[in-house]
């Protein structure tokens, strides 16, 4: 029974889980993927409720870093090919409808990466790189970090901050500069 | 008091009204606004709620005809400038964040296109040049063809064909063959 | 060969062709799709595109209408149940999300109710109730209407004015008050 | 001049910013906005770009965990009234549509609560409760956490976990069985 529920209280076991989730981030992993999303030349995500937000800021922030980036479903969302990369969030790696567009998407061979937490999915079985962030999933897998915190909240969280690290590690590989960056980022706000 | 309320006989009603509100779109408009929209460098809209809906129809068209276009508040937005159009639809003329985003906008001086009922509005006032289709608003214009329909809907209808006449104008002008225009098609669904 | 490609020419042909498929609509089908629409605790709608956008303008009015209504992947969306109906519109009635999420919904036993051209298709098999609006689609089918405009217009201007004429129905047969309907309206805009 | 970049150096500097933010939330002030988010008929949310992304997160655990909740601009967004709270976050306070939606909002009296770093701002002005976040904004107030990471990342990621932490406090305060929280999400995934 947790003696304080005040808000200093919990966020430090958030901020805990989060960090042991971004500790088991393989180096080497992230680095592939930010190589292919530089060399990509379109970039489009799928995921759903949560996951599926914390993808659509990462498109964002690659838009601003000069990459071209969608999330499926975007109303001027073009089509994909053989040039273009696919991320296919999810944590179970079952959700239907990432998996659905997965497979339609290998029609077009783009390079499909997988994040989430489940190696064994389907989702990671189409998938030509796969990032695992081992958080808690529906699946309740062995070896996934567990979490105090409501649903997938974790993943979440860290699926977030494992997307801005990346688009941090795009900026110092590009030699972007910061103020640049404004001139992308939309004005009429 | 209506005697027939069956399909056949109410969405006759429906049409009858759509008619007499596109009879009312000006030819010459119409062809400026679509000249402006082929020689922009980007095409932005905004709207709010059924009106911002059959924007993103329009921005989806668009962008499978060639026209590079967004909806203010998409994840990809992009920055405007003066080489852009900005289409500002509001029945009223006086919706809130249409018109503060219409004033932001003027800073960064694109053309700015009004597509309403009231010419007498803000949004009409910062525009640079006007479409009027003349429906019934919040406003009750005296001059406003009224409508037995529910709110706003028969703006948005007109509004929806009037902007899908507009991309058709622009598939004629630009003389585009319709079994290309699926290259640019989403194909992830 | 168009001699006028003017804006009151071409919307002639545009309404020509939505009065040809709005004709074509089945009174009882639509009847039936009220009386469902009425009854239900709660209305779900799933498409992809521009007709996910028509659904969406759709949702919006029912809501309006006291009918609580949500498009699958909205943000605030509930869980689905027995009790509720779920459309799904797809001119094809082959789209993958769609016929992918009616594939999940049959284990919650909703109501189903299929829009589209297509009734030998794999969404209009997992339907109870089918209201065909037979617009030209991928397919061709050979006794679709034909059109002269790009891609699916003609499908999605039909489904909005057919959805539109719905919700004038509920209008009519609740005896709802017109003026009343602001009252559900958001005030935010 | 950076050695390392990657993934775990880059990681963990990010997470240092974060706890910096996080451990500069005032503890009392979260109280009092989960108290008022506990006690409010309906919550709503408005923000731009990643802000209204993070928002949107929020919006959806809410309604998990049975507080009733939208984002401004959402399809079926209802009227918003004295009994309700609205949310307005922006780091810098001033950003066009949260102050602009904010100005509405005052005509029916709902609690608003600003989110954001500047307490001088004009958002903050019109706001009943202040919840702070001292990060790096737009205008670089002098007393801000800065950061490292590119345009307004720390905000946004410090505001997704204090949101999350809310939701968190909000889960321990009303005593919340944890799976039961799946009964209110989505189920056509």
């Amino acid at each position: 029974m947790r003696e304080n529920v005040n808000f200093q209280s919990l966020s430090a076991e958030v901020l805990d889980e989060v960090r042991s989730a971004l500790a088991m981030v393989d180096d080497e992993r992230a680095e592939a993927v930010i190589e292919k999303l530089i060399s990509a030349h379109k970039v489009f995500v799928i995921g759903v409720g949560r996951v599926m937000i914390m993808l659509q800021a990462f498109v964002k922030r690659l838009n601003h870093l000069g990459i071209e980036a969608y999330y499926v479903g975007e109303i001027n969302e073009p089509a994909i090919t053989q040039d273009d990369v696919l991320i296919v969030a999810s944590g179970s790696g079952e959700s239907v409808v990432p998996v659905a567009i997965g497979r339609v998407a290998t029609k077009y061979h783009p390079t499909i990466i997988y994040i989430g937490s489940n190696l064994a999915s389907t989702a990671a079985g189409m998938s030509n790189l796969q990032l695992r962030i081992p958080c808690r999933t529906k699946l309740n897998l062995p070896d996934e970090l567990n979490s105090v915190q409501p649903m997938s909240s974790l993943f979440e969280q860290a699926l977030l901050l494992t997307l801005d690290t990346l688009a941090f590690m795009i900026v110092e590989k590009k030699k972007l500069v910061l103020k640049d960056l404004w001139l992308k980022h939309a004005n009429l706000e």
